[in-house]
């Protein structure tokens, strides 16, 4: 599949080098990829600049969001939440417009510090937001519920066995992403219903960031147990 | 220990007689126990009205939410989450001042209908509410992520292999309910920190709601793995 990651950070780093190991066609889209390949020292956190990155995943082309996006058969949203309606419009809603669009980000507002309050919550989501800008996109919402990582290795964690969510209004595009889900060893996928039910995934987050300080490790999810 | 469980809905009568069954001496609070006992027809969901259970639980006497939480050393909310703020005052302060108050509601808003969505969110909970009206409370919210009956029977979940949260800001109050959740059969007990926590559990509330619909009954919940 023609897979276009927006985002450059460590999460669309991450997704992008698993689907290009798992055999697809991956470009990773970003405002100016002339300064992204630039980017070759170390981060303050001492991860490796995306230049680097980039020189060591020859397979994925690094390009604008637009040429991402226009190329791609899926989409996926894995910038900073509250850039994320601004990227999606710079990548073009003709470029989006029925394309599966699936949004892994959270409406994370750090302004005040940590923990990180939510810049849309409750009544509304970051995934329906996404969906009213851009109707002729099919969005679905999912893997926000666990650190990058996790998303795209999920054996990592308790040997893969834990629950991954799906959110979104198109069935078929559920059904893409679910096979993907699936690709990347996810075996617990569980089908939340609509996108409003986004709402409750990205609500989680508040859980997700006080349990990553009890457990002391983000290699951690949850599991259904019924 | 004397444990005085506010609420006579299903949360109060489930906690109640597990609390009973498991030796405690325990008191249902309400508003108006004669108009409480009364009620001995089985209600719209067709379960046996509250004066008919609390024949059943002879040992377990109902009275005023005042008297309830006088006489006891751990006083339970479980209450509707719109009403706690209400009835924890009609308890009245001197009645709460130095109890561990173990709450279990949720700030659910069902005025526009479900799913509901939350009435306190994001830079505050119920839980730092109560703390805030009732300063020498010794809060600990806990078990308001999962049903009632999995509250008191948890073992009936995947044979009780899943998680529960406390968050509060007084160790000894989070030891107290820590060791009544192990009594109940609770087996793994993660400790969030502080009472701000809270807002983490409260909001978890939306994706548990989706996932009552996605799981199609009440008897589930997560599992914390690492």
């Amino acid at each position: 599949m023609r897979i276009a990651v927006l985002g450059t950070g460590v999460v669309g780093q991450t997704l992008a080098a698993r689907f290009d190991q798992l055999g697809h066609d991956v470009t990773l889209g970003t405002r100016s990829p002339a300064e992204t390949l630039a980017r070759t020292q170390p981060d303050s956190m001492g991860n490796p600049g995306i230049g680097m990155w980039a020189e060591a995943h020859e397979h994925v082309r690094v390009v604008t969001f637009q040429e991402a996006a226009a190329a791609a058969e899926l989409v996926v949203n894995a910038t900073n939440g509250e850039a994320s309606l601004a990227v999606l419009a710079d990548a073009g809603a003709d470029s989006l417009s029925g394309k599966v669009v699936l949004d892994v980000a959270n409406p994370l507002d750090f302004s005040r510090g940590f923990p990180p309050s939510l810049s849309v919550a409750n009544t509304d989501s970051l995934g329906e937001q996404v969906q009213r800008a851009f109707p002729d996109a099919r969005v679905v919402k999912s893997l926000n519920t666990m650190t990058a990582h996790v998303m795209a290795h999920p054996e990592q964690v308790a040997g893969g066995d834990h629950s991954v969510f799906v959110s979104g209004d198109d069935p078929d595009a559920k059904r893409t992403v679910t096979g993907l889900l699936t690709e990347m060893g996810h075996t617990d996928v569980i089908d939340l219903g609509d996108l409003s039910t986004a709402r409750g995934t990205e609500m989680y987050l508040p859980l997700w960031l006080r349990l990553l300080g009890a457990v002391g490790t983000p290699m951690f999810n949850v599991k259904v147990v019924r």
